[in-house]
């Protein structure tokens, strides 16, 4: 199943995509859909190409990333193979629709703004110390998240959140696709493309901690809750790798793909 | 003003504390309070003594921690002084009350169970790009979190988020105390101590970058809201700096203090 929210009536909706249609259901985002276990539908529809997208959880409890976890990414960062997955935060500040403008800083801020194709999983059930089965059983779908990031932000101390959870910069969407049609994830060609030209492109399968391993760790840490986000990181290819680095500026169009899930498409834009 | 927030009939309310009475206010929490800009009163008071505390704002939407933010802990550590603050997530389900029980982790997960009494901001008023006296006015008040650390799962990768938001292991309280009796935080005495032996003692001056500069700084980041709940780092003395290092077991009762304010003591407790 295709699941989707979006903005109607000025108030969010989660809906179920069918081709192009998007049957609206009885729940505010996809997140409330799975710690309901099932949404009614409300008896109307609208176009999935004419709609406006809402990040898929509007405000998860919890939105995880995992950094370093691509090996070309780790080569190409500059990093070793890692021990353990590598965690961080973002706000749910942060996130915006798959179709959305991306806020630029101000450039007296900062104009070192990257792009990083991630899936995502959107957990779907609770689940703490998990078993790799009971891992598996917990996630409700998956989407795909632009971990756009201000790589000098990023950069400034040891830790990463600052340059990560820069208001609306992270594209969430367009759709979670449910587990019985992914599995747990792997085998999915991803990919990032910049004003058309390709940057990014690899496969899940190359990911150090698959999406079984990171849901069974992190829950060890914390309970999961239906509807909390966790981006699995990003493969080799980001700008900042670059030579010389290549930043997203005013008007830059960045599109992220994962097979069987479909694309955020974002234009970057500076305020005002 | 001392507020705080006391569980009452199996859910949460905000209360004024006067002496050792708890007026008990219509609001959930300190953080709603604050977005209510005061809450009338319900006509019912408890005794502050006797009431079981919820952490000061029940589900912040954002918990920024500041790490590496006092001199004397910056050289404890081995690190340099910093260029910028260093900040960290926790997510909500980390906090506890000022009086609770710390969820200890099973000790084959860890035994590195360490203690950071921290000052903490409570945000009062929305804000984004503050100059230095917009910062001010934000801030709501002060109150104390103990940012109990599990130091091997932060040392594991770069990245401390893993072990910093363990569940059930951030006491947060006992009041906030509003801005108009402490100012900018500053010149405050800050403590702890395990098991009625100090370990900790510092000034709230000794902070690298003090609350102003981080309620400005994160502004440019992010929006605060009221409610956002900002630890500000910890001094030297912590239990990872001793040789030998030092860690909380179960039984630990860890006690932290600040003037004007009040404090948490907490006792460790391992599971079942």
């Amino acid at each position: 199943m295709h699941l989707t929210t979006v903005i109607l009536d000025g108030s969010t909706r989660a809906g179920r995509v069918e081709g192009d249609e998007v049957v609206i259901l009885d729940a505010p985002d996809v997140g409330a859909v799975f710690a309901q276990g099932g949404s009614a539908e409300l008896g109307r529809s609208i176009s999935f190409t004419d709609a406006q997208l809402a990040p898929m959880v509007t405000a998860p409890d919890k939105i995880v990333c995992v950094g370093v976890n691509y090996l070309d990414h780790v080569a190409e960062m500059g990093r070793d193979k890692p021990a353990a997955p590598t965690y961080f935060a973002k706000y749910r500040s942060a996130l915006i629709g798959a179709r959305d403008d991306i806020a630029l800083p101000s450039p007296d801020i900062s104009t070192d703004i990257d792009w990083e194709v991630e899936l995502a999983i959107v957990i779907g059930s609770t689940v703490r110390d998990a078993s790799a089965d009971e891992a598996l059983a917990a996630i409700g779908g998956y989407t795909v998240l632009n971990d756009v990031s201000v790589r000098d932000y990023q950069r400034r101390t040891t830790q990463f959140l600052a340059g990560k959870t820069f208001e609306g910069m992270t594209p969430l969407g367009p759709v979670v696709v449910t587990r019985d049609e992914l599995g747990d994830g792997s085998g999915l060609a991803i990919s990032s493309a910049i004003d058309g030209v390709v940057k990014q492109s690899s496969s899940t399968s190359e990911l150090c901690f698959n999406c079984i391993d990171i849901v069974q760790d992190l829950s060890r840490i914390i309970t999961l809750e239906p509807g909390d986000v966790i981006a699995t990181g990003t493969p080799g290819g980001v700008g900042a790798a670059r030579t010389p680095p290549e930043w997203m500026v005013n008007g830059t169009v960045v599109r992220c793909s994962i097979e069987g899930i479909g694309e955020t498409v974002n234009c970057c834009r500076l305020p005002g």
